[in-house]
This record gives structure tokens, C-alpha cells and sequence, in this order.
């Protein structure tokens, strides 16, 4: 099937940052055919047997990519927000109580579902069960990655991690040759995972030709830890044993020496960026204007639902946006464009998957957003980049397309019901023991 | 008229902080006449005569308080938001070029619109003209206070703050038994008026006994000026000509010292905390934890479009939680309740209007908003602050009523439409000469 997408603006995010406005975008299955201004529109003959869509002065953007997040946790969103010991108190014994394969499946949907309608196609997720998570996200449509946590301490799905280490080999093996979808195997921390495991997880990673991700670099103690057990940075503890690669994508990167920066450099190695979850933390702001000075890849990332509360990009852009600003005390720097970049087609790049998304351009799959202009806050627009980062939020998306495949059309689900998928989470929720644990917990107020 | 809101978490702001959940609250006309739990629902006979409106489990909260914004500015929404010098680039030129009452009127009745869908039932509006800012907000049906612009250069309105001042004490007798509006004097800021027309604002202010706001140290260029010309601080330069006092609302704040804050508790003054146009603009993070730890009012400002794009309160509050949490590095620090207070109650104590606006009390003014919880970001809620700081955004208001009239219902204006709104402001622009500025300023992308 053949589509055309008339009258937007169409963000291409290449390597020009060229912009059509008003433009047009074509694709057929799933492939992008053809991106132009409407002066250079096809003729009718050219448009024979194609389906046009009048995207009514929209931004056409490619399709945003989330590269940490946890969505099997949206049972604990907004648990324990402001409490200092929230990860001990709430989040560790909810998740050993209550997780399960039917939560994981249950709350991915969910989650897919929730960043599909605020304008993310792509997604790298990091928890549990993640057969349950790629099955949800691929009922969803969405591409993304979904990564086999590991770590030395058992957690609530594999009592042992060479437990979770042959699950997570069989989950890549399974989607292997997906269109969509692709595992790896995620450790947990630099903390949290001692050198043999993270040895066998970069070995697996690396042999399927897969991201390595986990989180680093995030911790005070983890920095003191890695001081005094070692005298040395997680990165460099992490580049001793040879797994700071290509196929390295850490999240947060926040406590980053000068040198630390440069063997990202040098070993190729990839930042997701999660201003949000960081800075609701307390826990500082990453060296991101360092980074991007060395060209390291950085994307952004929401991280999970409990810890950023928000699973859409819009939100990360402008906490982005303004942090970087205001770190830098120049309010010309990060200017909406990178912002836009780091949310698209260096999202892609971080994940390895730019041949494929990240940017509209013809032979690229065609994963698209569709930002309209009609709301109240989107008036008027003088630069798109700058309507996407200061004045948009997720309920401006209209229409979003994966692999050409159109998943929202009008702010609604096309293939499946947002109040349905909810109502199972909702029902998951109550059979499990979390109304117990809640009660126990007292008055949360 | 007696109407009774059922069926919703009502988040009362009262002094105890009390929550309803489920609740209810009851008003008649404009007033609110009850306000509990659902189990003390009045009974059958107690209910005659009333309209129930179903909450459907939503939050109810105190309409928000916008405590500084330019209306008249969504023209200029967008327009070199990255540009270092965007101030003598884009906006005084133009401002001075296209700025007329109609022009204001039209923007004002935008901004309004815009603001009431986002939950912000009150406002403290400063620009030029503000005789069609009052008119423009009583029609939209707001609640707030107009503040005239004065400042020793001419504006686009008046040529000499003379005329500027005798158009605002007019404004002010004009609108003084008004039940919704009123209006103010409001200096440009500490380095665009002079002694003696602070001294007259002042004068003017404290006579009708309405606030005299103004910006303040927000600029370092400003601090520098004090510092050489009279060696002291804005604030202690205000203090010394004895225009200081609980009039006072000073909008940024950003630069104060120990001594700053001492003077603004010892003399009452109030602060309007504009995070998002702050730290955007690169200005850097006001001390508001030590002004909350003083117990001075401070509530929360969007600034001007121009400035801040966005007009809601929700985008500043997420803002002001992660910038607070992360200066002081304390996750626990400016918990959501702290937050939810600031963008209610302690901004209506600011602007002094909290016997009427603030919270949800019997006898305090139906102004309300009703935040709905079925939108994917807002499940599952915990605790009702936390989903209003960490999950929603404007789209999620779902019903907003002003001295108990309801103007927004179904997430639409119910008194006027937003299209004809933009249609006509739109249509002023490009009649005014915006086409041939923007043209003459190249490619702005
Ligand atoms: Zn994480
Ligand atoms: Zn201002």
C-alpha cells in the first residue's frame, strides 16, 4: 500500500536538518518513497492508487525514541515520590511481592500503549520477563529492544542469574529476525552485577551484535563504592574489563569525569540521557554539553514510569532543553534542533538502529509522528523545532506511524482500546497482593 | 444556583491540607457552601434543587494561580527562543512595530482561553494597554488583576509614563467593585523606571490597596547596575525608597542575598517564581527554599509567552520540583504537596486575594478545576499531589469553574470558542505588519 501525507512541515532531522514546509511525505508498506516540499508534489499519474492524508499544517517528525525505560512498571508510578528511601521502602518489595510474567505483559501494553499516543515508536526497555515485554510491545506495533535485566542478587523473576542469562539468550535467538523487535541482555548496574556477569552479558551482547545496556554512573555510593573498592570510575572499572563498546548504552552517566568522557569516546560507547528521572531524584545533571562536544551519541530517555512518572518524550525535551540551558548559563545553547536530534535520530543512532529510524528520509522505515497545531498552545509557530521543545506536549500528537503501519489516528489507539488494556492492568492489580502492601504501607498522603 | 461536584478526590489546600477522597463539594452561585467526604454526603432533602455533576473519579483542586504572565504576547510565542539577544532582536522591535489595543485584546482573550483549558483560574497579567487585557479577561470569564505597564522610555502605548499612569488610575477606579477583575500599576522593572515613578506606582498602588508588582532581579547586567551606581542590591535599592512592603510582588527574584530575603520577610513582600522563563533564558534557579524556609509568599508565574511558550501551571510546577529537588539535592525537598500549595494557595496570599481564591473551603469563591485521572499518564494514582506535579499536563483538565460558573467542560470553552479566538487574532496579525518583520529577519529556522 501506498500513502502520501500532504500539507505539514516535515522535520526530517537528516544529516542537512532539512526542513519542507509545507511538505509532503510518501511511503509504501513500509518503506519512506519520497520526502519534498508540495511545489514538488508527484502528478496525479504519480499518485495513482495511493491513500493521501491531509495532515492539516501538522509537524511531521520522526518517530521519538525512549532509550531507558521499564514500562513493566507502571503499577508504581507515583509511589513514593518524595520519599528519600523510596527504592528500599516501596519499590524493592512491591516488585519481589507482586511481579509477575501477566504484570510485566499486562503494564508493557500499557506502557507501549501510553508512549505510542504521546509520539514514541522506539523504545529500549530493561526489566523482567522481557518475553512478556517484547510479546506486548509487538502486539503494540512498536520497534524497540527489550533487555533481560541481570544481576547477581536473584530478582523476582530468576532466583539465579544464569537463570535470566539463558531466558534473555533464548529471547534474542526468538526475535532474531524480527522486523521490529530485538533482545539483549541488560545488566542491572555496575553495582549490582559483579565481573563475571558482566563479562558473560557483554560476551552474549556483543556475539548477537546487540546493545549492552545498563545503568551507571547514576549513584553516590555507587561512585564512593567504586572509589574505595577499586580506586577507580565505573567507567574506567567497566573499560578494565573490556565491556565499554559499541554496544555500550548507559543510562544516566551523571558523576563523569574529563577522562571517563573520553573513553567514551574513544571505545565508541553510548549515553541515554534521563534528565527527568535524574533531577525529580536529586541526584545531579550528566556533562551533556561535554558529551556533545566529543560527539559521543546521546538520546534521551524517560526511564521507568516510577522513577519519571512520564513515559513521553515531550517532557524529557523540555526538562532538557532548560537544565542545559541553565548549566551552561547561555541560552543559546542546546537550541531546540539538538534537542529535537537527541530525541530522534541520535535516540536511533545510540540504539544502533539509524539505518533504520530516527529520520525521514527515503528508504528508511517509516516511523512517523504527526504533531498538530491546533491546540491552543501550539499557536503561532515561527520554527517547528522550537513548537516541538517549548510549546508541545504529548496530547498534540495526532497520528503516529510504525513501519508505515498507522498505530494512531485522531489521539486514539488504532488497533487496540487504551480503556481496555488499562481495565486488565487495573484488574491484574487488585488480584495480586498490592492493595495489601499499600494498606500496610499507611496513608501515602 | 446550587451545583454539587460527587464522585472526585478533592485536594482542598486548606490550612490543615485536608483531602476528601472520595469526596465532594457543593457550591450556590459563586460561593462554596460545603465541602467533605462522600459519606457525609448530604441526603435526599439536603439535595433538592441541586445539579450533581459526576466527577468520575477525578482530581478536584483550587483553580491555579498564574502570578506573573504578558498576555498580550502570544504573537510573539516562539519567536528567536534560542537567540542569545533576543530581547533587542525580536521583541522590542516588533512589540514597538505591530502592538495596538486591539492587538492586545485579541491576544489577552487568547491567553486567557489557553489558560482557563490549563486549569489557570487566576492571573496576574502586566503589559500595555491594559484597559483590553481587563476587558478581554472579564469576558473570557477569569478571575485576576491587570497591572498597567509604566517605565521612563516611551511604549507602544504611551509616549511618556505620565499618560501611562493616568490610564492605569483610571483602569483601577474603573474596575474597583468588579467581582472577578481589578487592576494595578505595574513598573516595567527596578532599571527601566526611575526613582520618582516607582515612588508614584507605589503611591498609587498602596492607595486602592492593590499590588505593586514588577520584575526584579532577574538580569545580571541589572545587579551590576546596582552594584556601580549605588552599591546595593535591587532589593535594598527598593527598601531605601520605602517601596517595599506586602504590595510588593516581584516577579524572578533569581539573584538575592541572605540580606535580599531577610528585607523581603521583615517588609511582607511577596515573590512570583517563574522557573520555566528562568532557566530557559539561562538566568539560573532563584533560592526559594530559603524563601519558603522565611515563610514569604512565593507562587509560581509562566511569564510570557514570549518567554515561557507555555501558559499552564502544570508544565512550571514539574519544572519547579526538579529544579528544587536537584539544587538542594534532596528528593524528598519541595514534595508535590509543597508544589500543589504553591500553585494555589500561596500564590493567591501572594497576590492577596486568598480570602476569595486559593482553596476549596465553604464561603471561599467556586473556583476549581477538575483534573481527569482516565488519560493513559494518569493511572494509577497514589497520591492525588504527586499525579498533579509528576504525571499530568494541561490536556488532562477536564471541567474549570470561576466564582462558580463553568467554563470549560468536556476539555472545550463553554462561554467561547477557541478557533474564532485564534481565527481572529491571526487575522490581526496579518494585518499588522508581523509578515513583512519576519520576512525582513530571514529564515528563522
Ligand atoms: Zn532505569
Ligand atoms: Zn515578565
Amino acid at each position: 500500500m501506498r500513502t502520501i501525507i500532504i500539507n505539514v512541515t516535515v522535520v526530517t532531522m537528516n544529516d542537512q536538518r532539512e526542513i519542507h514546509d509545507p511538505g509532503f511525505v510518501m511511503f509504501e508498506n513500509d518503506i519512506i518513497t519520497a520526502v519534498g516540499d508540495m511545489k514538488d508534489l508527484p502528478d496525479k499519474a504519480g499518485l495513482l492508487h495511493t491513500v493521501t492524508v491531509d495532515g492539516r499544517n501538522g509537524i511531521l517528525m520522526p518517530g521519538m525514541v525512549n532509550l531507558h525505560t521499564h514500562m513493566g512498571m507502571v503499577p508504581f508510578r507515583g509511589l513514593g515520590d518524595d520519599c528519600k528511601d523510596r527504592l528500599r521502602v516501596f519499590l524493592l518489595p512491591m516488585e519481589q511481592k507482586t511481579m509477575d510474567e501477566e504484570l510485566v505483559y499486562l503494564s508493557t501494553r500499557y506502557g507501549a500503549g501510553e508512549m505510542l499516543l504521546g509520539g514514541v515508536t522506539t523504545a529500549l526497555d530493561m526489566y523482567y520477563f522481557e518475553e512478556e515485554a517484547a510479546k506486548a510491545m509487538d502486539e503494540m506495533g512498536m520497534r524497540g529492544i527489550t533487555g533481560q535485566t541481570v544481576m547477581d542478587e536473584g530478582a523476582c523473576d530468576f532466583a539465579h542469574p544464569r537463570e535470566a542469562l539463558a531466558y534473555g539468550e533464548n529471547l534474542i535467538k526468538k526475535y532474531r529476525s524480527h522486523p521490529r523487535i530485538s533482545a539483549c541482555i541488560a545488566p542491572h548496574g555496575t553495582n549490582t552485577c559483579g565481573e563475571d556477569l558482566l563479562l558473560e552479558a557483554y560476551r552474549m551482547d556483543s556475539l548477537y551484535k546487540v546493545p549492552f545496556p545498563l545503568h551507571m554512573a547514576e549513584m553516590d555510593y555507587e561512585m564512593d563504592y567504586f572509589r574505595k573498592e577499586y580506586g577507580m570510575t565505573p567507567v574506567r572499572y567497566l573499560d578494565s574489563l573490556h565491556v565499554l563498546g559499541e554496544e555500550t548504552l548507559a543510562a544516566h552517566c551523571i558523576h563523569m569525569t574529563e577522562e571517563d568522557l573520553l573513553l567514551f569516546k574513544e571505545k565508541g560507547a553510548r549515553v541515554a540521557h534521563c534528565i527527568g528521572s535524574n533531577t525529580k531524584a536529586a541526584k545531579g545533571v550528566a556533562p551533556v554539553s561535554s558529551m556533545l562536544r566529543l560527539a559521543i551519541p546521546v538520546g534521551l530517555g524517560t526511564d521507568g514510569p516510577a522513577s519519571g512518572n512520564t513515559l513521553d518524550i515531550f517532557t524529557q525535551m523540555k526538562l532538557c532543553a532548560n537544565f542545559h540551558k541553565n548549566e551552561t548559563r547561555d541560552r543559546s545553547a542546546f537550541p531546540a534542533e539538538t534537542i529535537v536530534a537527541m530525541a530522534t535520530i541520535q535516540g536511533a543512532k545510540a540504539m544502533g538502529l539509524h539505518d533504520l529510524t530516527g529520520s525521514l528520509e527515503p528508504g528508511k522505515q517509516a516511523d512517523m509522528v504527526l504533531v498538530e497545531t491546533h491546540s491552543p498552545n501550539m499557536f503561532p509557530v515561527y520554527n517547528p523545532y522550537s513548537a516541538l521543545v517549548y510549546s508541545a506536549n504529548p496530547s498534540n500528537v495526532e497520528e503516529v506511524y510504525v513501519a508505515g503501519e498507522c498505530l494512531v489516528k485522531g489521539k486514539k489507539l488504532v488497533k487496540s482500546d487504551m480503556d481496555e488494556i488499562r481495565k486488565a492492568l487495573s484488574e491484574k492489580m487488585k488480584k495480586t497482593d498490592f492493595g495489601i502492601y499499600m494498606a500496610k504501607m499507611g496513608n501515602i498522603y
